[in-house]
């Protein structure tokens, strides 16, 4: 099928940026310092809305004339938009909910490259200015609601799913929508999408007006999960590390679908961070749910766990199958919990300051074939710092599966190896198997999956 | 199963209805002339929501012990629920949409029954006077609004509908929500709800936050047809004939899903006013549609119109086939023109006073077994009168199926007969047939359908 | 000075009514029992605002040219003013106030035309119902706030009075303003101006978005009082009686200042319901106030009251002189108390239910020679009776002062003669001269004031 | 009289700050880095509101005991105030618009001590760097509205006027508000708060809701004309070149009211950019105005532009006598002019980027008497450095007479001196004579004017 390239002049209903000539000239500016590059990608990214491929690099080649230029206005600013995608228009006229994101895209990455040098002082491996920095940009994307009580359940889950997945995420989402609970997931297609659907019904029905659709991505995964149009907040956060950090900062609790790799790392991201002892009294609801045929799904993720991690560990998280209205009910109460908790300590309910978040999970991880290899997957560690390398270990695969400088690597110098004490790596090796032979590594109607990955014996 | 009772008291947000101490008195009248049953009636319909049955009687009669009390309160009025069905609650909590429900038809009972004395001189038989009270119900129902461009879709089709039909008018919604319309309906399930909810995320994704979801009712219909809860405007009209006459003067278009003998009276009732020649040149986007399995169903009305009402009552509408998209452009070009001409003819937007409707279709008609059989079903009438004798037939089919007083005829005596011209009524009776066949007559699982009609060789 | 005249299309923004084909018919009927002729005449009273003049017949006279006319347009209903005064306009466009206020006299004069007739069995001389038709009417005029606390304060006093009393009046709206409190008055300019302008500065002190400054006004008086263009709720009741009860049904506290017959009118109107053994234990905060010049004014009211109605009624009110901060005090505590005995009593905040208004109160009172001359000024009934006499009195100065029908009248038969129990009327005598000494009869400006009055030694 | 001290705990309604842990340590900071001293000095000012005093120093040392803390809850952050003067509450509760204006300090201060490093490679001295800083502290203060039409009236003028001129201040910001245009002001009181008070009222009558009313101070000003209370946009610029530059590029239009040195500096500065060559086509409508008493107070302005800049500066203004509604409607007029321009320049509305302005206008003047003597006052320049350096004349002078650091010098050394050609040197003596004599140069009830300058025959 040839899709429609379409040229539009888009106004910012409702966000309403306006820039500096200075911030103008960054954004236009094409040079490697410039901002023009990334702004032109992630532009694009969030256009293809809909289209279902999760191959970033295949999405740039495909529309290599694609362009977006600024047209300063009276009135504001204005995007020219030139062989864009002609998904995300309705008889030729931009959707809405894109016309947001677009501004909203421009707005980050403007902030995003110039507050590194706000903080006077400020330093990229100072985990407390790390924290302040995601505050930061948070604050600028608008998210933090000073007077609003606590509702942001935190939506993580494959962007690969199947039908009847996605009709059980959509239920949940109805039900927490039906008990005025607000949505935050990673902003793509699949378990991101449907407990917004779901939550939108459901906050119709309840009148909800002000009801979040919160979605935070990254430069590197925007391309593979453009934001579904019903988010109505959407963030680029500058990597996934601080993504991760917004996640946890800003949701009041987790409900985890069925996922692949992406979502495996986003359980021991959350597991790593709340088994700290400094965490062991903060109340923060985590529910494991999915449908009648999850359950086995989830055994082996909670055996994954307990094997890896132990006991106490599962006592994190609580597993509920097939009973959305039971989930809604428990996220519930564990918010109003986490809110009584936070009035009780004076901290915000807009940003959980007191969460203790171990520097090793704020330091980005850029995986090559150097690094995964030398990852400390052993016992001879606490059990956070197990976490948080099987935590890598996922990361590296999601980006040889999806994220542009993960793929090149992967096809230049084969699969990522991974080594470790057996222990450990086969249980993840056979989980992995288990994602590969569930389709849930890479959307559907790609090509047979090849492994970024390959176990191997033992580290070198 | 046994459904949860409970009782709740519950305040009026959004709507903030205020009544006068007269007002409350009648409410509170449980005599002859005073409104309490009436208001109970409609009280507890409205709460039936969600519910599949479409029985009224059988509502009535297993909610015996259900009460509805006003209590006066400083800030405005609450009602105190007794005994309410526990579907339309929450976590124990009655769903906000119920609110505005109950506080619509506290409002429109209220008024409905002191304006008739309102306009001085007023009687039920001119056909002027019916125009102005249904404009007047609806205005003080907040229905009309006059800084608004014309938006609104009418859309009828049954209520017991099956899976693939209701996916088909959900999709449909969603491409109107998508171009800014809105919906209006009779407010219950099937066809009447589906719109809505397609609406719903078509709306979410064009930033629509005043996306109007408007439900038409009376009281006779209401306990078959309980408003669906994404209905954000309820108005409860006087009889069905005010309520079929409120839809094609705020309506700005029309689209008939497959339904049955209520959607069949509802399109003869709107190509009979059509067709009257002071119309002619009044532009009224009509659209029937359904999925591929409904060409067959939609051919035999188009031909049973052709053979009743002639080739030029075909003109007046349009039949597309599983194209959602098309039929949403169609209406969204049609209603462009309707609004041009508006504006040519300094016409209300909000109101269409131009609409030509002759008194054979505004006067009620209170079907027995007397005027059924009487009905002038013959070709020696202009063609708008055997399209209004039509209405009737249907009309009574419906009262017949699920209509209280309806029911109880037809309990006593038997099937209503209807008689005429065998060019007429042996199409009708095959129809007819189709209808039952295709479980179009009542929600499935109710017991096997028993016909509220006959139909006869001759006029006696 | 001759006013430059003014033809002008005017569309009603924020009001946005609405109209049937019935009532537009009505407003546009020139026939004996049609509106036009009294719509004209109040949209012309409306649109003097800012003349300095209170004789309603020469304004009539002077604009004899003047017409409006109603236009039907798509969004609405316009209004063609012919021959308006140039006084409203800035620059060539209507003040946006004055707008507001002729759809609110449209509003208001359809339907109190067609109110009486709603209520199935009212009569106009039931006490019962003319207090449900002032709520009625209140309602349809969105001036029953159901979700508001109390905070309106009556403001009573002279439209005719000095740059010092006028600052003083302003400078307790100041005060009232900054305690979040609201105004209503009787719409015109001098004491009911001065408190509106205050309450505006103190308002925008206070971020008060929602300030209220009400202005209740009826037919036969509008012309003479035009209403200030800060009233943002402008209310046309049909009578005296009925817009003085309006006032205290509405009102959550009163404050009295210096004015002529009007203001004594409304200060034993007042008194006569407070008096009522029933009201004995409502909480109902009275202030008289003025400046240090008018101390001896309100010496004199206290001493006429105190002979008049007893020590007892001097105990319902309270004076303060020259202590603005003091009287918003004293509001601001009494209106608490109201808030709390509302809600002790269930009984509405926007809307005075319990407090009891004796019929004679009610009965619309028309002076004429013969009505006047036949008080009942003696002491030989209880205190309350005294107080509704004497407010009669004053009501019939007041018509023959400027109402159109009480001065054409007296034009014709002379002054209005008044007797009684000389220890009632002479000091009512005295208490009139000195109005007269201090001009709070008529405008400034005007020829010499000459009396509409005379008292005679005894009753016929 | 001992004013009463007052500990309170405020939080932001309507702002609703959030602050990072970072930016809370650096307010709490009293180290000489940190941003305490600054907030505790600004918010006294703030508070000080109303007080008739321009003296900082002493302002200070009467409140030594002050103290303000930050109170982080879990809504956001509320300050507490302690020994706070008693001014700015209302029965114990402080004035909204002092709540707001506390939060503006706070969110100012914050942010333009961040913001210097914010600009990769922002540099002080140059000119673009500086402008783009003026643009991103306003925007960060929400001030730039871009979907507003041009409608900001800039109202320079002295703070220390008499009655009469206040007055006219007052009607001339009335005929402003009827035209729905905005005020800009220095936010201190006399010609600051005349016409904002006034086009308060003008707004209330055209129902204008969202009327401005800014104010743009710096911490060394603050001190001495607090904020008026109907200021509902406050920014705290950080020096009184960017103070000025914020004024002329936010701004739509000047009008000048009476007023001494500061009034002059501003005149000089925005004539001498306005005298630029690349702004010759630029509109910019500027009106000198006053009383019949002021006409000859303009007249000397007007004979020593010309004299100094010569008649083409002349050009750049107009001069309106005691005709309020005539100013009103040239600026009017002169803002569509502006608005037309701007639309086809596409250049923004809400930011004057197109105003060329000289480096040595944005550069920081901070007066020394050694800097003051060395000025250059002769005509051996071009127009607009005569302008320049006659504005660092006045600019010295309001530093010696009202800002801490300037009274210090003086206190410590004598006048400052001023040398130069005595063709430009002697009628500045003679206007400075003339500001004295007239009391433009203190408030009054301060003890006699000591000036802080001295006009001396030629330069050392």
């Amino acid at each position: 099928m040839t899709e429609p390239k379409i040229n539009a002049l888009v106004s910012p209903e409702g966000s309403l940026e306006i820039l500096s000539a200075h911030e103008v000239n960054r954004l236009k500016d094409r040079s490697e310092g410039g901002l023009y590059r990334l702004f032109r990608q992630c532009a694009l990214a969030v256009l293809n809305t809909g289209v279902e491929s999760d191959d970033c690099k295949s999405l740039m080649e495909a529309h290599a004339d694609f362009d977006v230029r600024l047209v300063p206005q009276p009135r504001g600013l204005k995007l020219e938009l030139i062989n864009a995608p002609g998904h995300a228009f309705v008889d030729g006229e931009l959707l809405r909910a894109m016309r947001e994101h677009l501004f909203s895209v421009l707005r980050d990455i403007v902030y995003t490259h110039s507050i590194p040098q706000t903080i006077a002082g400020f330093r990229g491996d100072n985990p407390e200015d790390i924290t302040n920095l995601v505050f930061h940009i948070l604050r600028n994307a608008r998210v933090l609601e000073p007077g609003r009580q606590p509702d942001m359940v935190v939506c993580w889950g494959g962007h690969s799913i199947g039908q009847e997945e996605y009709q059980y995420s959509k239920e949940v989402g109805h039900q927490l929508g039906l008990r005025n609970l607000s949505i935050i997931t990673g902003c793509g297609p699949g378990a991101m999408k449907g407990p917004m659907k779901g939550a939108t019904i459901g906050h119709a029905k309840q009148r909800v007006r002000n009801g979040r659709y919160v979605g935070i991505t990254e430069p590197a995964i925007i391309g593979a999960e453009a934001p579904n149009p019903i988010v109505n907040e959407l963030v680029i956060m500058p990597d996934i590390e601080k993504r991760l950090e917004a996640f946890v900062r800003c949701g009041h609790g987790v409900i985890v679908f069925p996922g692949g790799v992406g979502t495996a790392e986003e359980i021991l991201y959350l597991l790593g961070i709340l088994l700290h002892p400094d965490n062991a009294d903060l109340p923060f609801p985590v529910v494991f749910t999915g449908t009648r045929e999850n359950a086995e799904y989830f055994d082996m993720i909670d055996k994954f766990i307990r094997n890896a991690l132990g006991d106490e560990a599962a006592k994190k998280y609580q597993i509920i199958i097939d009973d959305p209205v039971k989930v809604a009910q428990v996220m519930r109460t564990g918010i109003k919990d986490v809110e009584t908790f936070r009035r009780a300590m004076q901290d915000a309910y807009y940003f959980n300051w007191m969460l203790k978040i171990d520097p090793v999970f704020q330091m980005p991880f850029e995986p090559n074939h150097e690094k995964m290899l030398a990852l400390q997957l052993h016992r001879d560690q606490p059990v956070h710092m197990i976490a948080a390398n099987l935590r890598k270990a996922f990361s590296g695969i999601v980006a040889g599966n999806v994220k542009e400088s993960g793929i090149k690597q992967v096809q230049e110098k084969g699969p990522f190896e991974i080594a470790g004490d057996p222990t450990l790596i086969k249980p993840l090796e056979a989980m992995l198997e288990q994602f590969v032979a569930q389709n849930r590594m890479k959307l559907p109607g790609s090509s047979a999956y090849r492994p970024s990955y390959r176990i191997v014996s033992s580290a070198a």
